[in-house]
């Protein structure tokens, strides 16, 4: 399995991948190479597929790579047409387009929207490959217990070879192998699950493929949030045997009709192989914290490199959520790749100013500081009149956070640097945040991340580190936005530890107020914070994409109306 | 038929206008009264459906409309629920739920996304009423020559009543009424399609339903933009007579199984009916600009009034754009609920002050004047360190676009304001505005306005008010952002009737560009632009929403990834 990182809409470049993959598995000695879903255009190729001049390219590029890849057998993922279009998977084999098969099961819901775009198909494909009856699959078919596999392995498979394309969130690696196994087991076939690896806006993939035995074993796992080549020899005759002694499976084959399944025989490949050195792929599980880590680091490096950027800008306030940025982008790009931009302003106290100095010192990267003060005295006086009577409010507050964006965006715009901006899910949730100002950016790393868990990560990177890199006082301090004199974020929001248990339950679970008052919280305060989700609907709609590692992010997983008058107070 | 304007999410306010409606059709002498799709929850309700206390909250709204709606019959649309949830209909008849209608096709394309949410009804539905077989179907259902409408005229239905949230664009009430003319005349059925009316987030509903009979003559039409009463005496005995004479018929009601189509018969109201008084509605057909700029006023007031504002701030410039959103919101809320704010800089020209100043005199508008220099001195003195020996740039440029974009917001932090923004259809494809700065706003009224349609609708605007409204020279000076010295549009654009035409075929109709080149234009521009669009996706993202007046908007029409190596270079 090439568990590959493509880019969308890279038609040539992906083409190129391909072939170089395939070369690198045949000389491994294998027979087969699975790559993930779409292959050729990316995933998810969205509107670009509504284009037919991009259906064409795809098409010519699956046919030249079909002359190109020999001696072996890949299975590619494309977008196939036939009056109307599909997401296909090709059986190439030794120069020819041997079989097409056509997605079934389509899923339109959370990030998804295939039936957008696609037909499903309606035929189940199984081929036979020295002497070894095997079933294509994509993704979401693999997910119904009544989906192909059932009837392909009914029909002789011994292998199902699926080829995803799965979004990355916290648990789905686990949810997944206990679905396969169960699949495994309960069709007595072989399932290799081969998975797209990289960042694609507000997804990422975290590869992890996984091959099974029809017991329900692990024979090999790929690398998390890396490419990598997995390799497998199977075996099938314990599968015949397993079968023969199972009258369940007599009884369902009678009555399955035998044209339920097509089926296309491959020619013998006449090729010496070498029997291939099989890794023993181990078990890595990941604990929570690192494998969040890697998500976003993986998605910030795929966003910047993927969009041509080369370097990255991050405002550093002193405060949690800049310190972890930072470090995501160091990590992801190499500190030379970051300029960090400290901008006090009146109200900026000594300890931020200190504290972001040795943040940046100890990730070695390289702190520009620029005080907002000479413009924010100038917009006090602009608005001198405009203002006059009134006193400050939030009006003065977001002008200082807006300040902080405009230079940003010089920075970027001279420099052709990407800002990263740096508001976490907690904030983005209740629209704790400056539209233009502190969400004034090209990518939002930690926008599905929640408070509550930015200190568990940031904590978890000083102790994989061995040393304190985020500086202690930064996680043990009283979060503030510094925007008036003696501010903290818990004047406006209510504790983070259980702000976070609201947002869950509201943002993520769809709960009623009444539902999550009965979870243990007072009334009034789940109101509050409904409301303030609620009204903010505006702001996230403005918001730079962000990295989803939540079963529900803020992006395409969530869609609300912006003008929308329900709420508890229409009971 | 009510042709009205609920809101999203407002069930309490929904289910007050159904009554009052109710009444009104009631005291006109109506035995039957249709209301539009999702009624009670608005149209459309996104993710709100995916709050089971949503679903909760209108049902329990139907169940108490039921109770209250007596002497006569009701056609209100709902979300029902029955293991999974339905986009429905339910046939209320003097005081109790009498049947319930699933919607059979569920459209998810372009800004529809119904099979996220919904699953699909499977039999339609007839009853009678007062010896009259009515068929009920919603919207997207009527849009189908062999969806539910057919069976049931064959099952007998004499009126097919359709519940409607069609949105608008340019052209399509032409579409409809032609579509709906003839499934009239292929089925031999009257049809009466009643659709919504008002804004809601970037779509702008029209109403205009119309009762059609069955030779395909338009027996009533409402108004367009505007809630109405549409009032119609029908008469059924000549489509017996037609029908009776048809040959086709009969060979098709023969193959048409007996029990396809659900059939409810109605118990008779006793009340005295007075005859209505049928006003004879006359077709309006309104001319494009007209057309246009109803809709943009619609959708603006909506917007506005829907989401709490009573006060907007526009920046006015002293060019085209700025101004048409001014007369558009003078228009929609009253000259009194805006405020224009200029902000001059240096290199606004002595032309754009007076322009601007005369626009605000002509429509009774406030004019704040703020200068930017004070704040943009200061910027480039901040800025002076980290642009050492670097010439200015756009970064120079957006700097100013940006410093607008702080006070307005200034302005709306402290008077509770919504800034509607200025950027038109052919900027924003291009992205030839500046993020944060004149983008910096709530709404986008003219964000589906391509430039050339700006200029028509201006025009229309002076000589619908018998009066030069937007003052002359800026119908007729060169467009400009003003943001360097003697800079115009076409210095960075093609002119505006090229790019338009180019525009609607890469962005509304998916051209490649050497389709687009064979239409006539240079290549090299044609690359120009398509470049130009795929490269600013990350401006649009962060965009505020905008009315859709085209088929293909900016918004949830076009979905298109940001990290995107598709281009004509791939080929």
């Amino acid at each position: 399995m090439a568990q590959i990182n493509p880019v969308v809409g890279d038609i040539a470049g992906n083409a190129k991948r391909i072939l170089s993959w395939t070369a690198k598995a045949k000389r491994a000695g294998a027979q087969l190479v699975l790559f993930p879903e779409l292959t050729i255009t990316g995933y998810p190729p969205e509107d670009l597929l509504l284009k037919p001049g991009f259906i064409d390219d795809n098409l010519k590029a699956l046919k030249s790579l079909a002359r190109k890849i020999t001696g072996i057998t890949a299975i590619i993922g494309f977008v196939d047409r036939d009056a109307d279009i599909f997401n296909a998977a090709a059986i190439v084999h030794n120069g020819k387009i041997a079989g097409i098969y056509h997605k079934m099961y389509l899923p339109n819901y959370g990030v998804f929207d295939e039936q957008r775009y696609f037909q499903a198909g309606t035929t189940p494909l199984n081929f036979v490959l020295n002497g070894v009856t095997i079933g294509v699959g994509i993704c979401e078919d693999i997910w119904y217990p009544e989906g192909p596999a059932r009837i392909q392995s009914l029909a002789g498979a011994e292998l199902i070879v699926n080829l995803n394309a799965s979004p990355y969130h916290m648990g789905k690696a686990a949810l997944r192998e206990e679905m396969l196994i169960t699949r495994a087991r309960d069709n007595e076939v072989m399932i290799a699950y081969n998975n797209t690896v990289g960042g694609q806006d507000e997804l990422v993939f975290d590869g992890r493929g996984l091959v099974i035995d029809e017991k329900g074993s692990i024979l090999a796992r790929g690398r998390a949030f890396e490419e990598d080549l997995i390799l497998t020899d199977i075996d099938i005759d314990h599968i015949h045997m397993a079968r023969q002694h199972d009258p369940r499976r007599r009884e369902l084959k009678r009555s399955t009709p035998a044209d339920a399944v097509r089926l296309i025989e491959l020619p013998a490949i006449k090729r010496k192989l070498r029997p291939p050195a099989i890794p023993k792929t181990k078990a890595i599980p990941l604990e929570e914290a690192e494998e969040v880590l890697q998500a976003l680091i993986l998605g910030t490096r795929d966003y910047v490199r993927k969009n041509g950027f080369t370097h990255v800008a991050v405002g550093l306030s002193g405060g949690i959520d800049s310190a972890l940025v930072a470090a995501i982008a160091s990590f992801a790009l190499g500190s030379d790749k970051i300029t960090c931009v400290a901008m006090p302003s009146r109200y900026t106290s000594k300890a931020s100013v200190v504290d972001a100095e040795k943040l940046a010192k100890n990730l070695g990267i390289k702190l520009l500081t620029v005080s907002i003060e000479p413009a924010f005295n100038q917009y006090l006086k602009m608005m001198k009149g405009p203002f006059k009577g009134l006193k400050p409010n939030k009006a003065e507050e977001n002008m200082q956070a807006r300040i902080r964006g405009n230079i940003l965006m010089a920075l970027s715009n001279k420099f052709g640097w990407l800002v990263l901006t740096t508001g976490n899910k907690s904030e983005m949730s209740v629209g704790y945040a400056t539209l233009y100002g502190d969400m004034a950016g090209g990518f939002a790393v930690i926008k599905d991340v929640p408070k509550t868990l930015v200190y568990a990560v940031s904590e978890h990177i000083n102790k994989r580190a061995g040393k304190t890199l985020i500086p202690a006082r930064i996680l043990t301090k009283a979060p503030t936005a510094e925007l008036r004199p003696n501010q903290t974020d818990q004047d406006t929001l209510p504790p983070y530890e259980i702000l976070d248990k609201v947002l869950k339950a509201y943002v993520e679970d769809d709960k009623s107020s009444d539902e999550i008052a009965a979870m243990g919280f007072r009334k009034a305060i789940v109101k509050k914070i409904a409301r303030m989700v609620d009204l903010s609907e505006y702001k996230r709609r403005q918001a730079p994409p962000g990295i989803k590692i939540t079963p529900k992010g803020l992006g395409k997983d969530r869609r609300m109306p912006i003008t929308n008058r329900y709420s508890d107070k229409s009971k």
